[in-house]
This record gives C-alpha cells, structure tokens and sequence, in this order.
C-alpha cells in the first residue's frame, strides 16, 4: 500500500451559502491528492501526460459525514491499495485541522493511449515505483 | 417515479487541457438538475431554504463511459425513485447531443433543521407534490 | 452597434458563504454571454477554434454595484460597440429579476492563429456578419 | 507599502481546452494572495468576518500577458500601496516558474458592517498592522 498526504487550505470561492465547502470542491481537492501523490512516489502526471497517456477519471465516489469550512488547512490522505493494471485505484480521507474525518472517496482511473485513444497498460517506469509497496 | 429533464450547455471553463469536461463539474450539473427537478415539481429548492431546511449531500457517485465536450447541449434526466424520507435519493443519467449515454450518476440529500442543526422529515407540503408519483 | 441577451440561472455552486455569487463567478457568464452572442450573429465558437482559430481574453475587467443571489435568473446584455480587429471587444452589463443593474464589466479579446501562435485578423465570414451592424 | 508572496500550483481543473489556465480562475488565485498577504501581516480573513465585517469586492481588472500551464508553480505578488480607507486596494503580479510575467491585476474592496449592511472604516486593529508600512 502507498500513502502519501497532502494539506488544501479551502478557499472562499469554494464555500457555498450554506457556510460549507460546496460538494463538488472535493473532486478538485482528491485530483491535487492524487497529483501529489504520483509526485511524491517520483512521478510528474504533467511528465505522464506529455509522453502520450491521459488519466480520466471513470468512477468516482464520496460519503460526507461533516462539512469542510472556510480557511480550513485540511489533510487529504491519498491511498493506493492495489496494484496498478490498467485501472489505477485511490482511496481517499479528508481530515480538518481537528483531525475529524469529513468525508471518504475513491476514484479508478485508467491509462488511455492518447494518440490511440484506448485503454493500455501503465508505462513500465510507473510500475517500477511502485516495486517497494506491492 | 418522477423524472424531470434539464439542458445544460457545456462552457469553455468547465472543459480541462483533455478537451472534456472536467471530471468534477458533474456536481455541479446534477445540482442543477435536482434543483429544476424541485422546480418542475412545484417547490423551490430557494424557499425550501429560506423556511429553515437545508438540503446536504451526504454521498455522491458517478460512472463516466463517455466524456462531454465543449458547447454540448447536455440532456441531464433526473430521477426520483424513491418516495422522499429524512433522506431524498436522485438518480442522474447525462446524454450528448447525439443521445449517447455520458454518464450514470446518483446523489443522497438529507433534510435538514437549520436552526436545530439535525436530520428532520421532508415538510409536509413538499410531500403533497409527491402524491401522484408514489 | 451589435447587442445580444443571455439569461442565466445562478447555480448553489456560484454562491459563496456570504450568499453571494463570488465576483470570480461573473467570468464564466461573460464567456457565455459572449459565446450566445456570437452564435446568435451566426458565428459558432466552437466552430471557429475548430477552424484553427482562437480567442483568448487579454484583459477583463469589472465594476460590481449589487451582488447577484442564489437561483436569480440574470440577464447578461453583452455588446459589441467597436468594429472587430485583431482585438474584439465586449462590453457587458448584468441585471437581476428586478432589472437591477448589478455590475458592468469588459473584455478585450484577441484573433490568434493556432498553428503560427500568433495574433491574425478575424476570418472575413465573421466581418461579413458585422456589416450590418457598422 | 506592503508586499506578500504566495505559491499557487494550478490544477488541472483550472486548465481549459487551450491548455491554459481559464482567465476566470485568477480571481481565485488573488483571492489566496489577499488573504495570505493578511494573514502575513498578521490579520486572518476568516477572524476579520465573525468579527462581523465583510470585504466584497467593488472593482477587479487584470491584463494578460502569457498563459500559465498546467502544474506550473505560480509565485503571486500582493501589494498594498495605499494606506486603506474604507476602501482596500490590492495589486498582483503573476509570474510562472520562469520568472516570466503573466499578468498584472487590481481589485478594490470595501469594508462593510455585516449587521448595518453599510460600508465602514477599516478595524483599529487592521490599521495597527499597517503602520511600519505606511
């Protein structure tokens, strides 16, 4: 298993009327977790990219047990528990500066050949990073 | 059931260097979709919350199969199925223009007491409108 | 002078915790004022990047009077006062429900060729367009 | 004068179909800039509005240079050159990891009385911070 965390301190443009961070934020906040993430394990997504792969999203989940608010420093812890085959999994925790859990999520990827435009395998590199956690 | 279609025309902002719509705008279509749902339907999701009752996500989910591109004039078709309790469950289909499925998606909402800050029943008139449909 | 209106919805997601649409929200309907403008002239935007032709904003700028709220139905009057260059200019104003006048804003936009990088004057389909309106 | 540095990281959300962060979004990057530059200074944001003062913003203008990318590591420059009144006048510099200058911009924000719905002076507080500056 890899984790890797990463602080977003919210911004006013993501709050809502009702004081709290809109639902929708958090799908920004889990793509800079997962960002971070690849980086921190030695992998640049804008790298990725540029060699030809894309990375959409194809499932995406999330339970809300309290809201984020505004100027909160939060934690986003970003996990990967499986190997990577052609779908790439990340589970993810939301923590405020209590250490209270607002919300868990998951998103699957997949590697997409860009010029193709198909689903292919992680490029070999990727794989390697990934030899001291699987 | 009640179902309620709405158009959304995709923007330029909401699309990512991809050439999609980026992955984390669906909320923010489906929340205008349940919103024209309630309209349709005969209740304001607005005066809804200007008589003390919110209305929060507590989980989200989506299952992309196609992206949405740029100046598409999306079908978003929104479903009840369920008749509403202190929890109220939408189920969002997302077609292109060429009636091609985009994506399935579904939403819990809870109804909330603004002023006691806890889980409370649906208000009576909201449940009236509902009659016919369960 | 060439004049167009839009009417757009404020979305839950566009309010922030003060119950105002966020001032960085009014970008995005100028995009779409300018986008409805333009295909009510006959000129598609979607269909002139398509044609290797973009139109990046060069300067923005806006004076706000009232804020908008939640579920308001504004309209956004968008005008072309000057005949189009290489720059093309947009001037904005937004009212409310109660024709009030919210703000006015501007933007300056600029014809550039995709391949060369480089600013171009705008396609002749598009002058002729113009041409009854200067 | 007083002048503050933060660090914004685009997100792949904020990019649009050019490859270029979204005019839209620098709003939001000069929203962060402001209120690092106060919380620097030694004032937070969020305190300055339970204390039951809001900061709408009155006026906002940005010039565009270059485009920033996606994943760039954005240094912005907030400055306050004037010493605030009722009004509060912000200027920014956006500079990509080139040290290259991508925009210049300003907004005007004003004090107001939350409970008075009035513009009013700034804090004795506030003021205190600025004298070495002014």
């Amino acid at each position: 298993m890899y984790i890797s965390e990463t602080r977003i301190r919210t911004r006013y443009a993501e709050t809502d009327q009702m004081g709290y961070v809109y639902y929708g934020n958090y799908a920004q906040y889990f793509e800079v977790g997962r960002v971070e993430a690849m980086r921190n394990l030695g992998m640049s997504y804008r790298d990725l990219e540029g060699s030809g792969i894309l990375l959409p999203v194809v499932s995406f989940n999330i339970n809300f047990l309290k809201p984020a608010l505004y100027d909160e420093n939060l934690s986003i812890i970003t996990k990967i528990s499986t190997k990577p085959t052609v779908r790439l999994i990340f589970d993810y925790e939301t923590y405020n500066e209590q250490d209270e859990l607002l919300n868990t999520a998951s998103t699957t990827l997949v590697f997409v050949n860009k010029i193709k435009n198909k689903p292919c395998p992680p490029p070999k590199e990727f794989m390697e990073l990934f030899k001291p956690y699987f």
